[in-house]
């Protein structure tokens, strides 16, 4: 098969470039700019643009819509929110298979987006189009797959068997989510100087971030007795790996082993999800991998639950749950292309 | 004022031996080593212990505590607990002044202290008459201070003024805690090997830890309503500094307005506390200050408030405070040798 | 085929287990435990050793030389410098194959071992039988391959052109050599204590580290003139990771142009390394690859030339370099197995 | 006293402000914005610009030569390279004490800061009434101190007993300084991006840093037999510290301890700098401090002598080191306001 890039030079696009590269059934990438890159028409290579690719002599082509559908069998969108929606709706319209990493049609409601991202929507009839698929839960519904936000990924597969099975009080859902900075991307900001991240914490979006809407959105589709999420952000001295912490009042009667059950039952055929019965995840024992562990620990002294959801968020939250995106479109095996030991040490 | 330290060379030793150099009420500090230290008759001295502690050529001298109080005004327990509770009896039954870091006299009834630490509690006597005293909120009622715990200071702190005032619902508390290694201490183990920290988080003592009963109780004085906390710690990549991220559900009616009443009006007259209006504090914001940074954000759609507290775990929640409490036993400023701006960059 | 690994469980032997479970001439991986592993007789299974390798159920067996040489094609040790000595001499004198990551066998010279080691070395007509081989340079001449050192690795590849050629001073080369963490491995010590390393640099093993033999005696073998070398190596607050900043005065009349020359041919048909001419290379270029990327830099004021050598210490510096070996061994790809682009971000 | 501060919102001139609020013979600091702030004619206070900084509610007020002189002791310039010699002149002509801690009256020769600096010289008159003084070995010889930049303060400490004693070929000096990323400022670059520093190394300015003709300079004057170093310089992933690693060439007959008995003469009553005899100092255990610690290391091998000079960069040199030169400048004693104990932990 062939596929198109576009937007590789930032780390989700990258990373993408890097697992496509070692994917059995892709045969070739190719690369496109997107209008903020390739100016001057100069021609660019992705062994110029990203240090230590050495070997990786693949020019980066002017973005054309027609160009890209008549070479390649799919496209992934690795741009920013804002710019995807400027370049995809030929893609919407002509039906042909996209992966779409940014955020941009996530949601299908325009006034919803413009809300929580400020920008301008898309088209609410190509809005429509496009299917927000969490790739460890369910199968894409049309050719244009809506890829889940990291915090969003990590969030709803700690969430997903409590909340399908009505286990917990909807009301009383919190995410106390942390990430490393590559989730940020390469944007030089304040929030991302060292000199500001190193031996620091630092809390962003409180309660206004995008993930939020993605996240009810999907949870309603589960449960439509949720009705929101307490959900904070806090930024790490670390570059890629992200944690959700998340708790909520059981309902009465509910134990750690009942818990188990549905944790056990939802996951029991999905590779890449571990459930840890009683017992927490490390950060590290995911990166590097398409998994997403979870660990679940019930205290019953509060009847809470505490579910601890850990991802690498530049593969499961973006480039490697595109791939087992893509692999669900072209009913390939879900594993195929993904790695799931992590990097030790 | 001669004063004394006893396990100067663990990290909160130290650090209070630095702050108590600077104290402009301290004439003369004196060290000894409890019974870990000193073996084989030989003299240690400071500057050969702590690397870059030129010039500071005191002497270890062996523990003898009727030398202590004889020579000093005042002793500073900086051992670990299990090693206070055998160390400090004659000076309790003497009521010499004592201000102790460690958590072997913080909770009175020796039956809660043997359930949470696995530890032999000191005799329920000399318990009654040890004072827990949170330093920005009391005054030490006894001449024996049990300094609170790290955790416990940045969570009480946090919560004091709305449970003092009934705004939250005392059910539904949840502080998701963050931490340094150096509240750990210089033990080696696993936990905090560089390769196991790094790039990393770990959750510990879920539902365990030590500081739990000393933060419940101290919540039960101010309203006896609070049954339990849902806790939990999370090991940070760097090595100073303590965030509680505090949330809970608030009463009807309340508001960000009445929220920041409170804390506005229970810490008017409190130097070192400093509270956000709808801002979050980041962790750096106090490190190397005896301060506490307070961010109220009170979020509307789930009626929960989100509370974070940030300290330097080793001054605000060790060190700092126990000179506080020191500064309160005899009567000095409560700001004497305590400082209140960051070590920047 | 199969092969074998002893010792698995340190960070070395975790990293060579991941690339081997991808190598596609591998079709089994069987562990042993050294004598320090499996105590009691308890069965023990890597996925219960190792957070995150879920699914690698696989069985450490007690070491038994005849056991691993009838069931296996070849055989990785990962033990420590002291335990290899005591285990291989069976496989040496079998003439089986072994791919060596220890230091037991790099120095031929019992007395040499002995001096810089401190424990008792191999008997001498062992030694006679093993070949230190650096992959990139040399093939293995033995069926005992002795694998570099990560430091002896940056070093000798930085300098391996300009030394063959004489373009140098042989009394005037200066290497200044920075390591992440886990090369020191798994061992719990003051140096590697979190709040000792972050935000820290400290020197170790100044003019004592046990790599300098080995890299004098390669040295030697490539030109006669050279003595010895100052050396030092620095600890990075970071976990992968290692640089060597070599310095050298050039021979009268040698340009920037001239050392380009030899590298360039030097290095023409080794697909692991890259150099850069008058650039510098960042460590995380390499980190995650088994590439060691070189920049070359004279600087005519001083008539020094500086080449800045990287490489990922567990993969080029270790297990990467070991199946490379393993790969000249069987007269495999040299390539097989082994990643090339880096992990970003 | 009361002293002034233009440009305190850079870390170290946040550094230099903190220092000076603790000084006891600073009566009141003033702060003045230089042409980059306070735009709008609007009012700026300290507290509101620097997180964490209650309580300090100081105007930045409007840069105003005639002002400042008017009402002020003397000033420190925290400003940038290019910016100082702007602001600067109206108080050289008035013989007006300044400490300068930017580069720009550092090199006396126009011509010679042009070609490092890549920028407009100050005129070479005023040049001439500046003294570069590095506070632990001289005097100021004029009322305008030109503090010595981070990497020169390391770098000449450590040089300076073998170079002013010609203990060592002056043909063979190599520098190879690491230094955390605060010296490098507040502004947003690539290279100080969290995700770029972090988990790597980074040289910058190899054969072009701007410290190098200051370091030069001074070294000449000591000995007209220097004519030039090799200087490199690595980016740490850390926020502050710097290392000098020094390596040359000893003449023939110096041993380790005709090294030791020059450096304990010529700092012996230098109470910032402490010589360790065959030992390495660490980074941290200058970090907080206004020392300098320098360790000696004799290789009778090699003939080849390391010094490791290991300075906190925002105070020994910066915000410190311009302190130093103050007191100086006033006869205060040398110490005063001057930390000499680490930040532990």
């Amino acid at each position: 098969m062939n596929v198109a890039i576009v937007g590789v030079t930032g780390y989700s696009g990258t990373v993408l470039y890097t697992l496509l590269a070692n994917h059995p059934a892709v045969d070739d990438i190719k690369l496109y700019g997107h209008s903020d890159e390739g100016k001057n028409g100069d021609v660019r290579y992705l062994d110029e643009l990203i240090a230590g690719f050495h070997g990786q002599h693949v020019k980066l082509q002017k973005f054309d819509a027609n160009q890209i559908m008549a070479g390649n069998d799919a496209v992934f969108f690795a741009t920013s929110a804002g710019v995807t929606s400027k370049l995809a709706i030929p893609f919407v319209e002509a039906d042909f298979p996209v992966i779409d990493l940014s955020g941009d049609f996530r949601l299908p409601d325009p006034a919803v987006y413009e809300k929580w991202y400020h920008k301008p929507a898309a088209p609410v009839a190509d809005l429509a189009k496009a299917s927000y698929n969490l790739a460890d839960v369910d199968q894409p519904q049309t050719n244009y797959v809506a890829n889940p936000g990291c915090y969003a990924t990590a969030t709803l597969l700690g969430l997903a068997p409590m909340v399908q099975a009505d286990l917990i009080d909807p009301d009383t859902i919190i995410v106390d989510a942390k990430s490393g900075t590559s989730g940020a991307g390469k944007k030089l900001t304040q929030i991302s100087h060292f000199t500001e991240v190193n031996d620091n914490l630092q809390l962003y979006g409180l309660n206004t971030h995008k993930h939020i809407p993605e996240i009810v959105a999907q949870l309603q589709k589960w449960n439509d007795k949720v009705n929101a999420i307490q959900f904070s952000t806090t930024l790490l001295p670390l570059t890629t790996g992200l944690m959700a912490s998340i708790y909520a009042k059981v309902k009465p009667g509910v134990t750690q082993e009942a818990l188990m059950t549905v944790f056990e039952t939802t996951y029991a055929n999905h590779p890449f999800i571990h459930v840890l019965d009683g017992q927490t995840p490390t950060l590290k024992q995911v990166v590097g991998t398409n998994n997403c562990d979870i660990g679940v620990v019930f205290n019953p002294v509060t009847q809470t639950v505490m579910v601890i959801s850990v991802i690498d968020n530049l593969i499961k939250g973006a480039a490697g749950q595109a791939i087992q995106n893509f692999n669900h479109l072209f009913n390939l095996d879900e594993t195929a292309g993904l790695p799931t030991l992590p990097v030790f040490a």
